[in-house]
């Protein structure tokens, strides 16, 4: 590196706090970011296409890209989606962006899993809905339960304009549906006409691999919308993403205004994670980050046994979070300062949840930080925890 | 260049035709793409960023890009903006649709100039608003016509959630806004409190140089929307533009779920152009490429002066187009079919109005094809012409 160009305003979104080993951010760690290979790969592009790297694009992303990518769902997921189910986004964000803009009128209901990511639901604030969490225990989403609540907000004369969740490696839990339940809610899709929106963000980080089979890759055409995003398995900066979905959709989102205008909305990136794969980096690279962040989250599971047995959790098979329930009832949400105080950071469960709900929950990210980091932050918590008194369980919440 | 590699699917938008010179296109010339320098300029942000370059960026845009942009807006403008009025964008045509999101409802009015570039009429149709043409005449916008206007559609109980115009070298008559109404419609913005979008996509396009102040350097803090882009002064592959308004406004974009969530919308890019820019590189690439489109536009100029003494137009000071007016009231529109027997193309002025209206109209694009071929295709034009029967004046339009 040289050195960095004098500037008065941020050049990155994390905030460094110093003294803090802060578990809140999921953001990759540095040295899982492929910076020779990406120059490599851009270098590539342009190399390879010339002007056409350049100029306006296919608006559905270019076809080398399109085409990498139904080669690898073909091997980490159940199934491939043909090349007209396929729209190359600017993340997987921006994908949710797309597809809400489409399918969202204001003051319709979007149904959102309990708990869920937590800027999904900024995301979908934005287009004017109701968000309603969908019934979900701790296996996840309840398929039975939701096709009721559709049900009786239909019978209400409202409309359910789409279901979202993240079925596989779920941020925040880590966890994934259960297979009996994830055809559950494909029947409920297709009864319902409520079309579900599948973020797999975190398919390609399966420790270890295979992730399970997406809802999409055994839905009936036109039920499942599957957003898919380069951030985790590559580089978040490059703003890239995908999503598949039926044809008519892809067509739809093709057709938006200003991704027609564009020529698509990253075709020069989209050119380069192109090369990117097709030399061998991609699958070099996610094989290498599987391994760190593998390594990471052991550390970080280990840490929590060991310093801190009065947390509850479920031990993650992919993804970057690990997910603590503590005994008092606000215990998440109370521990925070303390934590603060203590030199550590987290996000509080309560964060994850539409509704008043989460308290007793923190979520501890493990993508960013070294082992010792992730250790030296337990024992940060720990310590925060036992300061704070919140090992007895107080009165239970009230309703 | 390697070998591309085989692929069913388009890479690119342009879809060439065979034996046709097409002046449809409003695409950049393949040898004004800096090719060479982007990937240097790549290479440069990764080495001088690092990881810093992959992960995610600041979601208003990376420091470096935003403060080299107001640099470069005291050279080019009449005074630049503060930082926290600028959010770097994917591209022109994603800042319209972002800010219509921001500042339209289902229902409202916008209204637009007429002619207008005609992608963005379909942008802003994608908000569900009524789009409504402001008063226009040879000249561009009438200020004190839109001012009626806008008191009567209120007076009928609808709200005007903003005026979009590209106010210099506009898509598609080439022309600039006369300073007097530039003047007349920001004190009717100020007055109505009706925001104005100034797309000023073109202004580095000038030739010569300098283009007209924009109106944003001219208007009351919060009253104008200003649009820039990379696409036509480096690349539109990149997806990379900015808008420059209040900083409340470019608050409200930063805080958009996905933007926010993504961390930017273009942050690696966005460092690249910032590399491109402080080597030099764009300086030097924007003065080759007036000298480029300059002698295309006066190519084209004299080649419809030489061959079709019929048409009307004024010769551009800037962008990429030629408005020409044939005599027949339905010249443009009837002449088509008779051009792509002829073996050339161009977009009838019919697209580049919300209302029935500019069918005398053809714009022709001269940014994409070297002088010989905008002579040729005007050849093929003007024979198009004389066999269409379109010479003689018809009977005048019926209302």
């Amino acid at each position: 590196m040289t050195a960095a160009r004098p500037t008065a305003l941020p050049v990155v979104q994390f905030h460094s706090r110093a003294g803090c080993v802060d578990l809140g951010w999921g953001h990759p760690h540095p040295a899982a970011l492929p910076v020779d290979a990406w120059a490599e790969a851009t270098h590539s592009a342009l190399r390879r296409y010339g002007a056409a790297a350049l100029t306006y694009g296919y608006a559905a992303g270019p076809g080398p890209l399109i085409e990498w990518l139904c080669e690898r769902l073909a091997e980490v997921d159940a199934g491939p989606p043909e090349p007209a189910q396929v729209f190359v986004t600017g993340g997987a964000s921006h994908a949710l962006d797309l597809v809400a803009a489409l399918l969202c009128r204001p003051g319709d209901v979007v149904l959102v899993d309990s708990p869920t990511y937590h800027l999904a639901l900024r995301i979908v604030a934005d287009h004017r809905v109701e968000m309603v969490p969908a019934p979900a225990d701790e296996d996840g989403l309840d398929p039975t339960a939701t096709a009721e609540l559709i049900r009786a907000i239909i019978r209400r004369g409202r409309r359910v304009a789409m279901l979202y969740l993240v079925p596989t490696f779920n941020n925040p839990t880590g966890r994934s549906l259960p297979n009996e339940r994830r055809s559950a809610l494909l029947a409920v899709a297709a009864r319902s006409g409520v079309p579900v929106v599948e973020d797999d963000t975190y398919r390609e980080l399966a420790y270890p691999a295979p992730a399970p089979a997406s809802l999409f890759s055994g839905a009936e055409p036109g039920t499942v919308v599957r957003i898919g995003s380069f951030a985790k398995s590559v580089a978040p900066g490059l703003r890239l993403g995908w999503l598949t979905a039926a044809p008519s959709l892809v067509a739809a989102v093709t057709a938006r205004g200003y991704v027609d205008s564009g020529g698509g909305v990253n075709h020069t990136a989209a050119l380069a994670l192109a090369e990117f794969a097709a030399s061998g980096a991609y699958r070099r690279h996610v094989e290498a980050i599987r391994v760190r962040y593998r390594r990471q989250r052991d550390a970080l599971v280990a840490a929590v046994r060991a310093e801190l047995p009065q947390a509850e959790f479920v031990v993650p098979d992919g993804g970057w979070f690990l997910w603590l329930r503590l005994p008092h009832p606000y215990g998440g949400t109370e521990l925070l300062p303390h934590a603060e105080a203590a030199g550590v950071s987290y996000v509080p469960g309560r964060q994850f949840f539409v509704a008043d709900a989460g308290h007793s929950y923190l979520r501890l990210s493990y993508s960013m930080c070294d082992p010792e980091t992730l250790v030296e932050g337990v024992r940060r918590l720990a310590g925060a925890y036992r300061a704070a008194g919140l090992s007895e369980r107080s009165t239970p919440l009230p309703g």
